[in-house]
């Protein structure tokens, strides 16, 4: 065995040996690793809590030590209290910064309300209508889509507004508000050949049964390429929150193409603007730049993130995501230096199109501070840009580019910096701008 | 587009006209497909209940009508009542049947519980101890190992007591004893390096924190290959009843290998038999025959399975499961006539090493009686067997198979049939058989 793992043994010590003696875990080794220490370990006596309870056997809950939740989302209040959300508005982020792999759990999945909260829908009663350009319009029930052909995919899903912001204070602050499930439906396609698409039609316009039904249009092209009409999200029915019976999956595309609670799907010939879109989400180049529907390549470093710290120098090992709405990740890139060199990270699981990538770098920290970043490049050998690279695209200046709405600048998919303090803390990395940075979910 | 999707389009017309214009979606097409019956539906109102209470925002929930649940394990009552789970033995499975996707909802994992119940476990306190033949006995914290090497890889876990049977009702009661996760944590291997494996040693001996001190043998070949030492499932920490905060990974072994509340690992020269194993899971060739640790090629259709119904014939997607101990599954077969001939079904999604690979079939049901079943073939070129191929092998009758302990066939992997009968009930298509079928819970 030994000469099969040369390449990974005595890590710990190789590097303490390059950090001058200083050992890697700190703690490793200073207790007594004998029997004594488990013996008075916990265990012999089962929980006294609920984790035995016939409601956990049934569907299992967390241990009470597992704490991470989901950010809120909602205005500051001006006493500096957390936010607190709406009844009708219950909106919250991703801790990306707390999670690993690429699934995020249902239950920790950004969510985003917008005017009317969640409504509290009867499978049982729900029905999706297929209509406008068809040769056949039709109705169907949850147990009739359930029978027709059905795939698993693994999409993220991603809100316009998820992007970089010298103000973040953590990684869920600038990128909590996307997540990566793996969703089970029935092609839309498949739906769309049952009702016969007719000649002409060139969109199709998805619409939820929530109270502001929630609409977006959705060209053709795309509707019959990857789109999913999901009622499973991680296996089991898609949460309340995530459009509980049924929502539109449209990989790769901006949150609001993804309708929740969906009940009609109407075959058009040109893009609806609904009145969500025209009075809060209108997207100037909706109809004329058809490429910018889909996320270029994002990363984001999620440990060591911002709020988090390090336990002083030595070894770690860089870990983040990597999504682009092109397709699949080719390559993730991570720099130790602000941006001077960068190194090919490795990739870690299958690089599955349209979804959450994660990658690792092994990183010896030596204790000086030094800003860290990845970027990520696509299939289509679209590359991740910088700052300074996304501004000159758009002819901005630093502070336009951060009082500028979201929805006007496209998809900001630009480079997320962390900062790694000398006494180990990790803040934000992008350069300090004093402006209002615009959120878009301050117009919402 | 429409030259693109000849193939699919039509789906239900096309299987209708085969069928003979009975309709596949019985009730599509006869409700009015016109606004009215959209007006009508649910959506205006926000749900009343908890779904958007500040908990809910925080930490996700599912439907108030979704209501799948893990089936209870325990003795049934002589009185035919559901078996009630002791306090101490809460184990549960798996509700395969209605699941979809290759992620197994935490919540719905599996869990097998021997007689001390799930600890309790502060991860502040929680300790790893890692000594025997080494040259540095370590102890590590969580955040120590929190701060080493980690990947995160998606792997199946299963019990050995799942398997075929012909007096299951269910998928569940007959493979509900198996989940699949993505799994992160620090390799075993480079735990193994840094302690510095003396030689002369060629086991790992894992032991829990629980009251019984789980412990199990691990071949130190395998230990250096793919064992993870892992705190997070599908994302977030480990559940308490699948080893919160720490378990052993053993990625295609048995279900009593993946240690739990792991505490300790001991460098051995030979495997243990520890107190669980010698007296009620003593494997008689575990010293004798390395190859049966791994399981081998495994599949089970989980739609349509046991308790389910198909309202009428015409067309459907036949979906299941393949997995393999040995690595990926290369290839999955589907019966409709009984194993007279077999079609190879489409896998989806990548087909990962030692993972749930979920299979599709579209197929057009015609409304007589029939049999289907699944059988894989994994990269090993190794095939699943039928049940007469198992008996063969191991020299039994019927009877015996069924009335043998799981624990002395190894690894029972032969082919699960499902009877479609006239009037739509999927029942179990296995032959009966008038004995009393051995349950290796029956001995926990």
């Amino acid at each position: 065995m030994k000469t099969k793992v040369t390449d990974r043994r005595r890590f710990l010590q190789r590097s303490a040996a390059i950090a001058g003696g200083l050992a890697v875990v700190p703690a490793a080794g200073t207790i007594p690793a004998d029997d004594a220490t488990l013996l008075a370990q916990t265990g012999g006596s089962p929980s006294t809590d609920d984790m035995n309870s016939m409601d956990a056997v049934l569907y299992g809950r967390r241990s009470r030590f597992a704490n991470v939740v989901r950010r809120i989302e909602g205005s500051s209040s001006p006493d500096g209290s957390p936010p607190r959300p709406s009844p009708y508005r219950p909106s919250a982020r991703t801790p990306v910064g707390d999670l690993t792999g690429i699934i995020t759990p249902s239950s920790l999945h950004f969510t985003t309300q917008h005017l009317y909260g969640i409504p509290d829908i009867d499978p049982a009663s729900h029905r999706l209508m297929i209509h406008g350009m068809v040769d056949r319009p039709l109705v169907f029930t949850m147990d009739e889509l359930k029978r027709l052909p059905f795939v698993s995919r693994v999409y993220f899903i991603e809100c316009i507004g998820n992007r970089p912001n010298p103000q973040g204070r953590s990684a869920s602050d600038t990128h909590g508000r996307m997540g990566c499930s793996e969703w089970t439906g029935v092609p839309l396609s498949v739906l769309l050949n049952e009702v016969g698409v007719k000649n002409g039609a060139k969109w199709i316009v998805g619409e939820g049964a929530d109270g502001g039904r929630h609409g977006k249009s959705v060209p053709l092209p795309k509707a019959m390429d990857d789109v999913l009409v999901a009622y499973a999200q991680n296996g089991e029915a898609t949460r309340p929150d995530h459009g509980f019976p049924l929502r539109l999956v449209v990989p790769g595309m901006e949150g609001i193409y993804q309708v929740k609670w969906l009940r009609r799907i109407k075959v058009v010939d040109q893009p609806y603007l609904t009145y969500q879109e025209s009075s809060r989400f209108l997207h100037d180049d909706a109809r004329t730049q058809p490429n910018s529907y889909e996320f270029g390549p994002k990363s984001v470093i999620t440990y060591p993130s911002g709020t988090q710290r390090l336990g002083g120098r030595g070894s770690y090992v860089i870990s983040g995501l990597a999504w682009s709405g092109g397709g699949a990740i080719r390559k993730v890139e991570v720099s130790t230096d602000g941006g001077k060199t960068y190194q090919a990270a490795d990739i870690s699981g299958p690089a599955m199109p349209r979804a959450f990538t994660r990658f690792h770098l092994p990183w010896r920290w030596d204790g000086s501070e030094t800003i860290i970043q990845s970027r990520a490049i696509d299939e289509k050998d679209s590359r991740q840009p910088s700052e300074e690279e996304f501004m000159k695209y758009w002819g901005m200046t630093r502070q336009q580019l951060y009082r500028a709405s979201n929805t006007r600048l496209g998809h900001c998919n630009w480079i997320q910096a962390w900062k790694v303090n000398t006494n180990g803390d990790v803040t934000n990395g992008l350069p300090p701008i004093n402006v209002v940075v615009t959120d878009v979910h301050e117009h919402a």
